[in-house]
């Protein structure tokens, strides 16, 4: 490819700054600009070359940019960011709330088909490549049940919980699979498993100085829920501990399928797709800027609107030719 | 969908044998016939409803079926059936000699083109969902080494290299991952490690009443090619735990990615995806049944020619509507 594909990012928290680091690590594209609402001044990205401007300068940069990366949050911002940029733009987004998907996509199939851009949505890891596997696994083995596990990981919706109980001044949260429920899938028995057999929810908490530690634990541990129907431990350590040890945010899990092929004479068949991420948000991001690639390639054969990880054949987020992927990886 | 997909199986081995139940597993599928090269009488299916004809029929039966699954072998069968099929059915094939991907693409692509129909090529789980995993994997995270361990599992390449040894009578070979190559890859290690290093080949042979088994084990571990590279071990044992034991075909392996994103304060990211296999053939037989549904899809949109596993999205091999799979799977 002669000419690098050209990204823009929208938003720089964790999920932009790990799509800018992401873009470098692809010689096949160039990042142009990074959108923000915040003061502009006050953001640092890696190269000067690369622009900060503010969010709603981005239509005058319709020419400049290729793909948008939209790293904004599935609450408050990608319902109203998402179809705004997909009108001028072809776009990428980690959308993630699972049950407002078909609304969400609707949205952005109207805003991308009236742009004559792609919008491609819900990619990450789950949703994007835990959806993708439980699909192929599925398909391949109609007959079985499949599991997903989350975990050992940070769960940023927990530990915002945690911090709003009265007491706390610091306080995250570990989803972490429970080693017996594992076991048994893995062994290829199919037992049924709600959510709180499958996981556990570890809490590390900072109190404030002279706050109610017994209260504090009673009150997440009761918490509708987040943490009510699990099985929940609460840890108190220091700041220090806190600041040393638990601000990284690792996660990862796993998607299995035990399924059975045969008739008289049953077979036990598994397939298991895993993930350990020392950085979940880096990981997010190069999964969007993978993809980005293809939102490029699908608009540039004229197949416009929103697509999800379904919908795209995989050689589209490869930087290798066809021909190169059926000699090279096939 | 209110018609099924009518299905023609090529080839009724174990491959074969593994598509017919499949599709049974498949309610929007039918299999209609089942072509063989040996006398038709001698082979029995599943129910009657089910033709067993002559291969040199299959031309007749053209308005009959939809999908054609091709279950010959690669050395032999493939190439010449392959095409032959390609330029009247829709297809779906194993092809699995690596080397020789590019040339049997070629050939399948021009005798798809000419008939106007879909060739699946080199479906399975490797080639198929392995380079699948490791395309996707690549794409996702391009600063990071690739491992691909295959096991524990029968190969019958090499256990049909036993079996030529003078003085064995039964012979099985497993292929074994050795468990430290294992442990190190999955702790986030990047060693280079040789075919050699990562596998272990296990042998269990009966011998011939008065053969000499020092001879043989010894002639076993020196094959070129096949076992000199390896840390080899030969069991003997006796026909009946070989007839009790060792007539199963399990198999598996993983595919795994050790990656590094960020930059000052880098960080670790692994994916895997993972096989363990009761049945070598129904697996195997049932990824080809799923891609059959993407070759009659392909094929009703006019996508001709022949496809590589990169190539087609893989809501194509699912069941459900895009709709359904964004609501219940994304």
């Amino acid at each position: 490819m002669s000419e690098k594909i050209r990204i823009g990012i929208v938003g720089y928290g964790n999920l932009g700054r790990g799509a800018e680091l992401a873009v470098l690590q692809n010689p096949d594209m160039e990042l142009i600009a990074v959108f923000t609402r915040r003061d502009p001044k006050l953001i640092r990205v890696s190269t000067e070359k690369v622009k900060v401007l503010p969010a709603k300068q981005a239509e005058k940069m319709i020419n400049e940019i290729d793909v948008m990366i939209l790293c904004g949050g599935s609450a408050r911002d990608l319902p109203e960011q998402g179809p705004y940029f997909a009108q001028m733009f072809n776009t990428v987004d980690s959308f993630d709330t699972h049950a407002r998907i078909p609304e969400y996509f609707a949205a952005m199939d109207k805003a991308a088909m009236a742009g004559k851009k792609t919008g491609i949505i819900s990619i990450g890891w789950d949703p994007g490549l835990f959806s993708l596997q439980r699909m192929l696994a599925e398909a391949i083995l109609p007959q079985g049940k499949e599991y997903t596990f989350w975990g050992r990981g940070v769960s940023q919706g927990h530990s915002d919980a945690i911090r709003k109980v009265p007491g706390v001044k610091y306080g995250v949260q570990y989803t972490i699979p429970k080693e017996d429920a594992v076991t048994r899938v893995r062994r290829g028995e199919t037992p049924h498993l709600s959510a709180g057999d499958k996981h556990l929810r570890q809490c590390y908490v900072v109190a404030e100085e002279d706050a109610d530690k017994e209260k504090i634990a009673a009150e997440i541990k009761s918490m509708p829920n987040y943490f009510a129907d699990y099985e929940t431990q609460v840890i108190f350590i220091t700041e220090e501990q806190f600041k040393q040890e638990h601000t990284k945010m690792p996660h990862g899990g796993f998607v299995l399928r035990s399924g059975i092929t045969g008739s008289n004479r049953e077979h036990k068949q598994l397939m298991e797709f895993s993930l350990k991420l020392e950085s979940n948000p880096e990981f997010t991001a190069s999964v969007l800027v993978a993809y980005a690639r293809a939102a490029y390639r699908l608009s540039g054969e004229g197949r416009y609107g929103a697509k999800t990880i379904f919908d795209i054949p995989l050689a589209y987020i490869s930087p290798r030719s066809p021909a190169e992927l059926r000699r090279e990886l096939l």
